[in-house]
């Protein structure tokens, strides 16, 4: 290979366009090759639209009314973020993947609906791939012959897949009670022969709550296997109805958890997590109340023993746990939490008939597992991995990654590091057979085995998911994506690779410039990072006062915030920027990072006063594919970010707190 | 005006790809017009891809492979379903507007992302200005010193839409109980006060449910403007807390309703509402039996009588009921529910003290509204309309249309009969002041009289919405078409105006097919339409078995079905069906349809036996601009597709039953 670049050179746009040709002769291709689709259709048809349609000044009002609307479009949009260039390391964006770019255009021409296949033709099996693509990139398995077999499917979006895999996840744990109840009111020789057969029928709701899901699905299997067997078409319906009415989804959550005398179940999610969900909670009437945030350690990660002091208060008062969530690439800092220690956590509370279902929020770091696996699916060795970076992975993150396949949900987003536009999310599902909790198709045909949908029903995809129509253009997007750029290591984990190498040199170039600072202020990182997402925070030498630091940091922000009323021009760099609350912080957590910045820790307040409830930091999102040259003669903008930092904090330094209020 | 086409024909690539120079101009205009803006960017920094890299062999291996992948992907769509031809009149679906999809394209480029402004740029306000225009033609008021002010987003689609209206109404209907408990938890001489003040504090729980929108609002407005002029941060803080951890939004349904005895909340919707709704009711959480069937009049309308007996049956119970749906455009009938009858009933209800909310789920036929109204914003009169149709719109119909501006939310579809690319759905919103109570923002400052967001909040979109992630080129889409297709009658309602035209003169065609049908079979269309959806059965003359004439039906379907796995070249047209099934269905609605197709009443089953549980039908989506001539020399597509009909029938009947199990 000539330059380890060469393949990237030719999959993104480029900041200054670079690839403008390739794209514009992909896309006319499209547009051309799609009319003459059109035209193999009943080309024996005369033209629908007249050959002079054309020379009428209707026609050519239409045309001009069109081209103007087009041309203000385009000028507005010209205030749109500069996603694209290297000078921008603010929000979770970047220039797009121009394969999938391409694909995306090329699909809306023949626009695709994938609620189902009359309606999504091809790219309903091209989701369905993608969504085995991703479950095998996680490890979960994919083969026809696979027990549990995995499937995913995409989304308008990460916050979607997150309410779609909770809603799943309760329809699972929920629905041990149910049949057991559909197995008392049916009564009979059925009843007796099934309690016999089955000694987990007699188990209490509580019990079959914390079941884990793979026995719940036996269960189910089993349970449905023996009433077919009866061979009695009325007595399957009648069973088959009284357990779909006695499901939570049927009586809803107040009537279904009076009726079984259970609490209100809890959900477990790290300080971490993302906003969305205290929004899913609300949405499915659980109650935010419900959303119980486990503390965080040192690297933002979640605790392995705070989650365990959580599960232990909810045992302790038998509050039912519906779910753990485990963040894989958390919004403001990148941190990766333990997976492999929340499900040793899993496994040891299933022993203790406590199980809990786990869900990972991988909507921003999932495509990094692409780094961890081989061509072959396996995953690569940890010493070969470590090779390829400086720090990356840690043993825990290495060993998050290897546990991802225990999992019950994933969310991942396409249109995050899959580089690709909006709308792509995904949710990945570690068993397909769960699908059918979902459905409200007619009961399915038993044939004592096998539960689970095939290809020929997963192809009525919205029949098994949250949402309906939906655009297949999505679908070829990520398609066209994953054949380019295969989910493995030599493949786009070369484009992850390279992103987790921009946060490591930031990194040591923050440390560096921390030094030259010494003498004026201290420029530190709260939380080293996990992946490539890094804050800071700068607070001039001698002061000790958060409030001051805030007031520091956001005037250095505000030469770096993206602003659609002033000219981009005016930016040399665009940044993000979060706000540490006091309320997500454990008191050693924000004693730690007081100490970093020698601030006085009376000045924290838990309610907003004078701008001190909240530790304000710089944000950088690593994303763009040419922060570090990729040839001689490139631009260094990691480095030419550095010293524009350096120049502005000096400069806010001479020109005083008087000048920080801007 | 050389033509009444002569517009329209300028707005579609056409079924040969008659514009499809046009669409290449402004694509490649977009494209080039995008890279010129990259380059303005700081153009002082040297290429990031390398001038020399079009030369090295990676490069071109990368571009070959890309080729390959997007060769195959338009290979494979080429199988898609053909929804820009007039020979596919199916599912909701047909060609799209050509402004649209040259917007949408363009945006593409600029991948803005809507969850808020710093990441959407100009994107965001577009959306804005999309949801009042929505809002505009359903005749909602939306001038900034309108009160309520309306507003309206967009989401991934018609299904997003409708479970955010029923969170947004759940949150609403569930706020007074709340409200009422934080002012007694408060206790001291601000609940004195407060109690004095504002007699709907000691209203019963029940009561408090059943307020209308507006009174919630007010009283929640009223509250806490007076905790307010206490100016005690504290205090207001406190309250406010209190406030919101007695929400159900926080408590979860089932501790909510525990802890004011009241029964799970109901809401009902006619027999013909979409399954989305089902899905709604799970995922919240209120469970699908509390989704209470309406029945449905002989056009397939929602019926009021049988809505008020749902009614009477709820208050004698004392069920709450959350919010009533009205359908605007059934998926299988496109019957048009009498909003104004349901109005009516709401306000006689209200009057009771037993108001309700009222959602109307016009995800298909929320564009029509643009049919009514005149380009100052009044409505079109009656007289006026009526003359431009020969049977549209009935006296109902029009009085429907009307009462929209009553309603609390609207659910409609661009990507439906707004002929634009999936994804793009809208909820439109009547009062503004709701979307405070779905945010997770600190506290609104009141002034005492406002409580509402202004634009500057709202374009923190994501803060107010269901969804996180958002394509703003859905946004652009939407805008173009709605500034070259304004949404009155003179605008945009000339397209649904020949829309619905082709759904009168395919009626009247259907009727003289069946009278020369006579001798040999029954065609009829069970449900006359209300808008441009047509269904209809053909019963060979004197079978009296329904699995007969499902069998028949079914036959003739099986010409015009859409399959990934034939070459299209093999269909004539293509349509596509819905099967009645007995159990939505009132006796006195199946004897009609039996006697219609002089049936054996008795053949019909509840239960799935020989295929007699369901009437299968015909149906007809007639979306496609040019089903008839818009000039001299075209073709008649909806002449032809009835002589098809004709041939099929007749040759099914000469090649006897024995040929109708294909």
């Amino acid at each position: 290979m000539t330059s380890e670049y060469a393949g990237s050179w030719a999959s993104f746009l480029g900041p200054l366009g670079e690839n403008g040709e390739l794209l514009e002769r992909w896309v006319v291709d499209a547009i051309r090759s799609h009319v003459y689709w059109r035209r193999n259709f009943h080309p024996e048809d005369p033209p629908a639209i007249p050959s002079m349609a054309r020379l009428d000044p209707e026609f050519q009002k239409m045309v001009v009314k069109t081209e103007h609307a087009l041309h203000r479009l385009d000028a507005r949009l010209k205030r749109s973020v500069p996603w694209f260039s290297p000078r921008y390391v603010g929000h979770m964006a970047s220039d797009l993947m121009l394969p999938g770019l391409a694909a995306r255009i090329l699909a809306t021409l023949y626009n695709p609906n994938n609620v189902s296949e009359d309606a999504g033709g091809p790219a309903v099996s091209m989701e369905l791939d993608v969504g085995e693509q991703l479950a095998r990139m996680f490890g979960y398995a994919t083969e026809e012959s696979a027990k549990p077999r995995a499937w995913g499917h995409l989304t308008s979006g990460g916050t979607v897949a997150n309410f779609e895999g909770l809603w799943l996840l309760r329809a699972v744990r929920l629905y041990g009670p149910a049949l057991v109840q559909a197995v008392h009111e049916i009564g009979g020789t059925l009843e007796s022969e099934l309690l016999e057969k089955q000694p987990l029928l007699k188990a209490s709701a509580s019990q079959l709550i914390h079941l884990s899901m793979d026995r719940v699905l036996q269960l189910r299997r089993e349970v449905y296997a023996h009433v077919l067997s009866c061979e009695d078409p009325e007595l399957f319906e009648d069973f088959h109805q009284r357990c779909e009415e006695a499901r939570c989804e049927s009586m809803g959550l107040a009537s279904f958890l009076a009726q079984h005398e259970i609490a209100p179940p809890v959900v477990l999610a790290p300080a971490s997590a993302h906003y969305s969900w205290t929004r899913a909670m609300k949405l499915l009437g659980l109650g935010k109340a419900q959303l119980w945030s486990v503390d965080v350690d040192d690297h933002m990660r979640l605790s392995p023993t705070a989650l365990q002091e959580r599960l232990d208060q909810a045992a302790a008062k038998d509050i039912p746990i519906l779910a753990v969530v485990a963040v894989l690439g958390t919004t403001e800092f990148g941190a990766i939490d333990p997976v492999h220690k929340v499900q040793a956590i899993r496994e040891a509370e299933e022993a203790k008939g406590r199980g809990f279902a786990l869900h990972i929020d991988a909507a921003w770091g999932g495509y990094l597992a692409s780094i961890f696996r081989q061509e072959d699916g396996s995953m690569v060795p940890y010493k070969k991995l470590r090779r390829q970076f400086h720090y990356f992975p840690s043993e825990d993150v290495y060993q998050s990654f290897a546990a991802l396949s225990k999992a019950d949900t994933i969310t991942v987003d396409p249109h995050k590091l899959g580089f690709l536009p909006y709308p792509a999310g995904a949710l990945v599902i570690r068993d397909r057979e769960t699908a059918m909790l979902l459905s409200e198709a007619p009961p399915y045909i038993f044939d004592g085995a096998d539960a689970s949908p095939n290809q020929a029903d997963l192809s009525h995809l919205g029949q098994f998911i949250l949402e309906g129509s939906k655009p297949g253009a999505s679908a070829a997007s990520v398609y066209v994506t994953h054949q380019v750029w295969p989910l493995h290591l030599g493949g786009f984990g070369q484009i992850m690779r390279r992103l987790i190498m921009h946060g490591e040199r930031l990194y040591e170039l923050l440390r560096s410039l921390a030094r030259d600072l010494e003498p004026h202020a201290i420029l530190a990182v709260p939380f080293e990072a996990d992946s490539n997402l890094i804050c800071l925070g700068v607070n001039p030498l001698g002061n000790t006062s958060l409030a001051q630091m805030n007031r520091f940091t956001r005037a250095l922000f505000q030469a770096m915030k993206f602003t659609a009323h002033e000219p981009l021009q005016t930016r040399s760099f665009i940044g993000s920027f979060t706000s540490l609350s006091s309320q997500r912080l454990t008191t050693s957590q924000s004693e730690r990072i007081f100490k970093m910045f020698q601030l006085d820790t009376d000045s924290f307040e838990k309610k907003d006063g004078a701008g001190q409830d909240h530790i304000f930091l710089l944000r950088h999102t690593l994303m763009n594919p040419w922060l570090s040259p990729s040839y001689d003669g490139a631009m260094d903008y990691l480095d030419a970010y550095l010293d524009f930092l350096k120049d502005r904090v000096l400069a806010l330094l001479r020109k005083g707190p008087s000048a920080w209020d801007e």
